[in-house]
């Protein structure tokens, strides 16, 4: 014991209420039995045991100069104080403090065993402790923290909610930086996504902020689908690294004015009905790139003016990342998932798959020798037809790299697309035409070039 | 030797001609001797001797069978093939080959000294060895190069003007970059960021791109004063590490459509007459600041409404750039420095100083008092009017933080600003109110805050 005391890592967890909060008001409580050195970030754990909600975990660096026995006391007494149950061995929790360390003391007391009896195996309790005090040596292991935690599976998600924590944790990354960018209400399509990042990424990120600048002032932000514990949950279980999930004010100061603009990409296809869409969108993955600086940025090439105009964005500015296009998803019938099919009555979802059923008609009549542009656009408008209630948008033909309708014959790499509302939603999708050899079998790895 | 050959290092230096097409001329006619592994980029280095244009020299690295002998009679044949005249010993060069390390061998014969007997205590020569085989061991010293050109006096600048070698240079720069962006036309007021720059950074950056972007169609690009020579020259002078120097059509893409713009900042002062200005200014500095990542990137203060633009563009993009702000620079009467003062007839140069007189005068009543921000104005329009070709652009009192001319009484931090033209010649100053305690006497370090 130095004159300043010992170093105590104290693991923090739980899963029932308002779990932050509890951390924070125990790190006030600890503070009273010695010196706060240090609070690792959190990160997101799926429960072991029954089912029950996820869990968030940290770790706490204490200098303490009491014993461990009255240490591990004292946070008994403070769980309890937060309402701790220690009744279910697996049960949800509102607070656990695990003592994980005491310096380098090595107990074997039943009632007191140090180091923690699972710490070295449970990244949820090694990964906080190790990111908190990775020169801290494991008495047992004989090995300090970073080193042990370095061969952990690791399958805990650090949640990221500050641009400090960002980057912070991209400083942490030692290898290839692979991210995905989200509005949350994660599909299979996002999913099948963060996958191929983990091909591309030693490390995978994925963000989660809905942007209120690519909204217009009739859309549907207010209500767009929000499902944060099912988003953690999901991308936990493919392992993801790092999940950011921040709220617009923090996103964006008081005084922001700065916006990204082009001339002329904007001005088509879903430029026309939704004014400043693009700008918001570029001016958001700016903010998102210059934080979280990635190797690649990966996106669903069902928004395909989207990445467009990203990559163009990317180009033009000389932002040091590579983007990933990666191909659509798509239910049996052939429907592109988003995020807003959940608006959609049985009977509108019924009628949507005619926008998917519109393109593969243009690609058949293409791979069958039609290269006319206008009577593609025709023959996939009278499949759009067929769906009732829908208010076609748009229903072309065009260039890839400009967007602009395809004058002449069309090629192959030319992109069909189509947009239009059921009600009050507004659906998009495309393909590229002569990439897949039997349009009627949708083939999405061939659509990646 | 091995199988492949003997690993030659051969350094290429010329300060008189087309240097960098002998350069390349020099690799092609070494490339028929044996295998090129590879050249340096380019450094500029102040010559020895007598005066004459500053040097570029490199490195090339050659895989070859030939004896050293054979190789050095090769190497001469070359330099006289570029027209080499041998007779001057510290003269001009179109090009100078130097057998700079054979392998490991050792020789010292005379005609043929092994390693180049220089190498180690000349940067221009040592540098690029360096940079293009980090780990070839000098055989006299037993180290690798790296390690030797780590002791070094680093008096070599490297000529990056290509982003591709700029992105190397970043890779390779192991502390602090600072980063001063210029157009060019060099004058005391750069100078002086430079030699901040230095205090700020463990390496130094300038940038030379006259960006079209940012001049209007009625305005001075094409007449922009240039002076690669002499500004090269002083930047080695200053111990500057690395020199980007680009044209407009290897920065700006052919389809170039992307922009970055604000609200309201760019509508006041100088955005009025000059639109369009601050978006050029913000596209390309987003650009550079993409490209170099820079710690510290540094501006004069004279050119205020641009420090305020560009420290919104980096809060509200999140650019991982700290901003420092450096005083201006004045001529013994008051004038601000600036590129564009060499256009000034003796007479318009005579008058130039009433814009910065106006702004003493403003200072001094402030500081006697006078708060009405309007009475500040006609004060400082009155010293304006004695200079009798000025035609006045602006005279005015702002908030520094949002531009908008100060409403309610002056304070100390408000800045007094001053436009106009004298003839085609278009001048700016400003002053803080309150910075300095005798404004008779301009205190430049007390204008940083």
């Amino acid at each position: 014991m130095t004159e300043a005391g010992v170093s105590a890592l104290i693991g923090l967890g739980g899963n029932l209420g308002a779990v932050a909060e509890r951390f924070a008001a125990a790190q006030a409580a600890l503070g009273s039995l010695g010196r706060v050195r240090g609070r690792a970030p959190d990160f997101w754990s799926l429960p072991l045991g029954p089912e029950q909600p996820i869990f968030r975990n940290s770790a706490l660096w204490l200098e303490t100069k009491l014993p461990a026995r009255q240490l591990l006391t004292a946070l008994h007494k403070i769980e309890s104080d937060q309402g701790r149950q220690r009744d279910l061995r697996w049960g949800p929790r509102t607070l656990d403090l695990d003592l994980l360390y005491y310096g380098d003391a090595i107990s074997y007391d039943s009632n007191c065993r140090i180091p923690h009896p699972h710490v070295r195996e449970r990244a949820f309790a090694l990964g906080p402790a190790a990111v908190l005090a990775p020169e801290h040596r494991d008495p047992e292991a004989g090995r300090c923290l970073a080193a042990l935690y370095q061969e952990t599976r690791r399958d805990i998600m650090e949640a990221l909610t500050s641009k400090a924590e960002l980057r912070a944790f991209r400083k942490r990354c030692t290898g290839r930086l692979a991210f995905v960018p989200t509005m949350g209400a994660l599909h299979e399509g996002h999913l099948s996504l963060v996958r191929q990042a983990r091909e591309l990424g030693d490390h995978v990120l994925v963000s989660i902020f809905v942007n209120p600048l690519q909204f217009g002032p009739q859309e549907d932000l207010a209500r767009y689908p929000r499902d944060p514990e099912g988003d953690r949950r999901k991308l936990l279980e493919l392992g993801v690294d790092g999940l950011f999930e921040i709220e617009s004010p923090a996103m964006y100061g008081a005084h922001h004015e700065t916006r990204i603009v082009q001339e002329r990409l904007p001005r088509h296809l879903c430029g026309l009905s939704r004014s400043g869409h693009f700008e918001g969108v570029m001016t958001v993955v700016a903010k998102l790139l210059l934080l979280a600086s990635p190797d690649v940025m990966l996106l669903g090439r069902k928004d395909f003016q989207q990445t467009v105009v990203l990559q163009r964005m990317i180009t033009d500015l000389d932002f040091p990342v590579e983007l990933h296009i990666a191909p659509t998803t798509r239910e049996a019938d052939g429907l592109a998932l988003s995020s807003r099919n959940a608006y959609l009555s049985p009977e509108q979802r019924a009628q949507a798959c005619c926008l998917s059923q519109a393109l593969f008609a243009g690609e058949r009549a293409f791979a069958a020798g039609e290269t006319d542009p206008r009577a593609l656009e025709r023959l996939m408008a009278a499949e759009l037809a067929q769906a009732r209630e829908l208010v076609v948008e748009y229903c072309t033909l065009v260039d890839p790299n400009t967007l602009d309708a395809r004058s002449g014959a069309a090629r192959a790499g030319d992109v069909a697309l189509v947009a239009g509302r059921l009600g009050k939603t507004r659906l998009i999708d495309n393909r590229l035409l002569g990439a897949v050899a039997d349009p009627r079998l949708p083939d999405p790895l061939a659509e990646n070039p």
